[in-house]
């Protein structure tokens, strides 16, 4: 039988699990909201995200429960420590969808978006939809492989990212100053939930291979 | 006499005032950088930063050690967690410093600040150092009525930030889309950079009282 304290990581696990799979929700809704100018599904997004901030003080306390009471050592206490890295991470990356709703609620019921970036969002949320799973799965199975996939998507975000302010400084932009801030922030966004799920692949690689990231 | 383990958790909270030195230092140099355009203060601060990102490390893997080697309880582990939170929060303070000088030098010789724009830069920048500035004495003195006047100097960089905004969306701005989106960024810069300060005087308030914050 399965005691108290393993049961406990184990709920560290699987919280960090759901909490990957609403931020998957939470960024996915966050881009179409931003395609449509969608208000509602903006609403949604900006309310689900309490309960990441909820799961994510959960799993906290969970964590420091089990440091204070099991005193954990060796691969037990890293994995405990690791996942307080990574559910700050995970939580982060819900802000940055939520910030992307907070912008489709400014602008509603305009368009946050011009008609000429719209395939580069769609493209952006696309990666970062591929980015979260991605990164689901690299906490599921500590994959070393999938960690290094995740670096990959994370080259393809700053391409996309980079991409945006080739039109925004271009001569041809004619939708004037307050598109490109709000182009700029929701390109911004997306580039930050990368980053962030970058840092949880590097956590996985230390838990792994006991490896600092050379790189935070 | 002091033993090891005690001279262990000093040592962690030596580094966190150090931490929070350097990334004062950094947004100091960062802001003066901006505001003249000085490529080669800008170049000071994106190496400094790579000292910010040892320490970040080193104070990680000893709390880390700590853990694993002398199983803390009560409030010796309470400090040791917290740590581990503030000092990722230090670190991308210095981030936000760091991304600063990145504008710089993307712009220099050019300045990325708009004359218009200059003194309200001029105080976030004062704001941010006066922010650091505390986040130091808090993480020292665990004073909770510092930790409670830290929210107040936000509310200042808030107010600040949304000025910026009032500026680059007025139809008298002659500066153009690219003007626009470095300001947009540097603002936002000095914006997270005060956030993440909020939240180490929230951890430092959770050390105090044991009340979990409720907003992260």
């Amino acid at each position: 039988v399965r005691d108290a304290y393993h049961d406990d990581l184990d709920a560290i696990s699987t919280a960090l699990i759901e909490m990957a799979h609403l931020v998957g929700s939470a960024i996915s809704r966050a881009t179409t909201a931003l395609l449509d100018a969608d208000l509602a599904l903006a609403e949604s997004v900006i309310t689900a995200d309490e309960t990441v901030d909820l799961l994510y003080r959960d799993t906290e306390e969970r964590a420091f429960t089990i440091l204070a009471t099991q005193a954990p050592v060796a691969d037990e206490l890293r994995v405990v420590v690791t996942s307080l890295r990574m559910v700050a991470e995970l939580e982060r990356m819900g802000d940055n969808a939520l910030n992307i709703a907070k912008i489709v609620r400014r602008r509603a019921p305009a368009s946050a978006i011009p008609p000429e970036l719209r395939a580069t969002f769609v493209e952006m949320g696309n990666e970062a939809e591929e980015i979260i799973a991605r990164t689901a799965s690299v906490i599921m199975t500590r994959s070393l492989q999938e960690a290094a996939d995740l670096e990959k998507e994370d080259d393809v975000m700053d391409a996309l990212h980079r991409r945006l302010f080739t039109v925004l400084l271009d001569d041809r932009w004619t939708h004037g100053v307050e598109a490109a801030i709000d182009v700029t922030l929701a390109g911004r966004c997306y580039e930050r939930f990368a980053d962030h799920a970058i840092s949880v692949g590097r956590r996985v690689v230390y838990l792994v291979t006991g490896e600092r990231p050379t790189k935070v």
